[in-house]
């Protein structure tokens, strides 16, 4: 079965940018979404920001296996209960791929529990993203870095936490560098969080480009069945400990009772 | 300077149960407090959940170097603007212990980005840490084991993020294990969680438990002074690159202009 | 194309202590090789110390995905040169699931670069496996844990770095426990550690440990080609470096020269 | 009491190379010495690979709290019981601190199990490292980065397992990227690698990299008694078990028996 990814896309700057709608006439979204489709194994939805509760909802998450997410200019706008909803099946099972400006949406910064921040400059420089794993499967096929024309610059420090793996590192024309794709675990989902993607710029025109994102729907995709109750906190009653024991002591709960959230 | 170190209690259950209220007749804060200040290079405050703003005030934070948080039945009644002003802290260097339920607090499953879930039994059973690195600071003069004869059970799965380093294993005596010694770092600060600590168990009374907790506030500080902008993302002008450039393409951004949070 | 796999045996005490011939019959290698091969995306050879460069040629591992390692009596008896051989190809990218006593393997110790040493007892004592991820690929179809009625005990501290994922914690009816299924990332190469496996108890006969070897072996296959040159360290002369630059200063090297080592 | 440090040089550039031996004509070793003993809190011995047993004999090493190393041209030349014996003392919790070239050195590779391979050109580039951590205590007195005029480039991919913390990335003239401050956990021994340190140019003349070597050699340091059996294999005998059990089934081992290795 191909994998069912959802592409958000928060659909502001094609509409107000002139710029941003001749790079992306039928918006940023419908681009990625285009490049993702022509792996047969994968099967590409779009939703934005203005759709209903932005098309992130429980049957919406429910039959998605990976989701893509690209905001900028209205990370504010998404509501809390549908960032808590993306966060929950992120840890049941369902991947995130968060791109570019995505560092700062309330969902990435969410599932970091950290600030998230780095440095910037808008300023169309070169970008050079060196590969470190050149055998992991997120960058089959790209060889030993992918050279982009022009970028925005991100900068380090990049407020996250140490990632499970770091795979690609930038080196910036005005002279910073940046940890531009690296990856993490939380729950049963995997995130991956890949740089590139300013939006006055033709990167996601770029075929390398194209295939570290269909690469990253594959690595991203959790087969397993999301784990409905992986953020429930069971009671085992003594009579179900896997070893015979006795109670003792005082207890606040009685048996069977649920637990202080 | 001995390390400001600031004992958060949430300070129900003394209030409304007998057993709890005998084993721990001035609340547990000032158990904690009173077993860490045998330490002369800790001086110790205390606050509870009763206090304005919890007792975390911008004020009282500013002046913790680790902040030390026992909660269990309320939770839910911690403001969100406290959890979020802590978080703030931590990134910025505040050390942070978190202790046994606690494991369920706003403010640990904010730094984790995960649910922080796991399976539990009031059993008063048998709970043995195993030591996973004798020669780790926190675990100086532990020995290769700590014995408690009483405690709750927590069991695996427990859903954070895979730590920075695993201290302590538990073994229960129903036949459940937990990792019952994690250590985090988000932003400039230190995260340690410690597993045991049931209110209705004289935990806190075991002097090998008081060895782990003033190792634990030792380890915490970070004596470098607070990295007050990490949460910030400040643009570098093309004129302030460290390579000279020109900037190159369209632009969303005036120079010098704030980016989208 | 299925994954092709290499079981490891040493085949000593198969051939010297009765209870062991009686539990393996064919050899712990080929009782391993069986319960693979009943996955047809498996395809099985097995090899063992005695046979010339113990079966470790560089052919016979230029065709290997993954390779099943078991030892334990003979460790000091595997050439230095085929440790080093198999090390260069889990680097390039072959797989090595590592079991039980192999923790002591040369090879093992070799890719971890730490002691790899633990306690352990012969006592056929009870272990039960908790799954800390159930919908990691490894555990699929596992459940929440694993039940063994005998088995050796392994206890922490189990000297390894920490680990890129921690998925199964041991407990031991004895009152020990064990990080028992472990993974690390070496090069391009994906290594998993499986504690269980005593060759006097019949733990290759158990159906769920036989999910687990299956599973292990799709994880730890990685399809990229080898990576040939992961242990080079090329010069890059002046006149291929990606920005145009002037060579400054004096220099140790003629252009083009190789490095020391 | 002063961090007993143990600076370990090469000495084969200095002997050979007119460059090297104006830019340090005491030695490399003794410049590194000179710039770690203006902290009062450490104290400094040096040693060359041309010492008996490369002056790494069981007695130094035994009140050596950290070591230093720099090799570049004569890895080879040392002794592998040598590498065994510093391997040992960092398990058991000696810091090491491994400097540029000695990326390549036997120790270091054989305490990251990884081929530590990298690119590199000798162009005297500018080099600039920007700090990920500003607060660790590492960089205590860097500031956001630091600027070097001439350096060796190292490029990625650089062969090592993830590290524990990533705390320096460098920027190159040519257009390459590095992992430049690393931290990783070995047994009790910590190990920071630190890139920069080409013979040609005067790295080590730089007050900022001063800075970095004291800090390195305080975070280094493990005040833990040394780890003496941490690769020792004990048995528990079943009556030594911490809870009563009845040995049951077959064994290998007599009670009280070694095991293998």
């Amino acid at each position: 079965m191909p994998i069912r990814t959802l592409v958000w896309g928060e659909n502001v700057h094609e509409q107000k940018n002139k710029v941003v709608a001749d790079n992306y006439p039928d918006g940023m979204h419908n681009q990625i979404a285009k490049l993702l489709a022509t792996d047969s194994n994968i099967s590409v939805k779009t939703t934005t920001l203005q759709a209903p509760e932005h098309g992130c909802t429980e049957a919406a998450l429910a039959e998605t296996d990976v989701l893509v997410w690209w905001g900028h200019a209205a990370h504010g706008e998404v509501k809390d209960e549908v960032v808590e909803r993306v966060a929950k099946h992120v840890w049941q099972g369902m991947g995130l791929i968060v791109l570019h400006s995505g560092h700062f949406s309330k969902i990435f910064k969410r599932l970091m529990g950290s600030p998230c921040a780095l440095n910037w400059r808008e300023a169309g420089e070169r970008e050079r993203l060196w590969v470190i794993n050149r055998s992991h499967p997120i960058l089959a096929g790209v060889g030993d870095r992918i050279e982009l024309g022009h970028e925005e610059m991100y900068g380090e420090p990049f407020l996250v936490p140490e990632p499970m793996e770091t795979l690609l590192v930038s080196w910036f024309e005005g002279g910073e560098v940046f940890r531009s794709g690296l990856t993490w675990q939380r729950g049963a989902g995997r995130i991956f969080y890949f740089r590139p993607g300013h939006e006055t710029y033709p990167t996601y025109h770029d075929p390398v480009v194209h295939t570290v994102l269909r690469n990253a729907v594959h690595w991203a995709r959790n087969p397993a069945p999301r784990w409905r109750d992986v953020a429930e906190a069971p009671n085992v009653p003594v009579d179900k400990a896997p070893e015979p024991i006795t109670a003792k002591g005082a207890s606040l709960h009685r048996p069977g009772e649920e637990g202080y959230r």
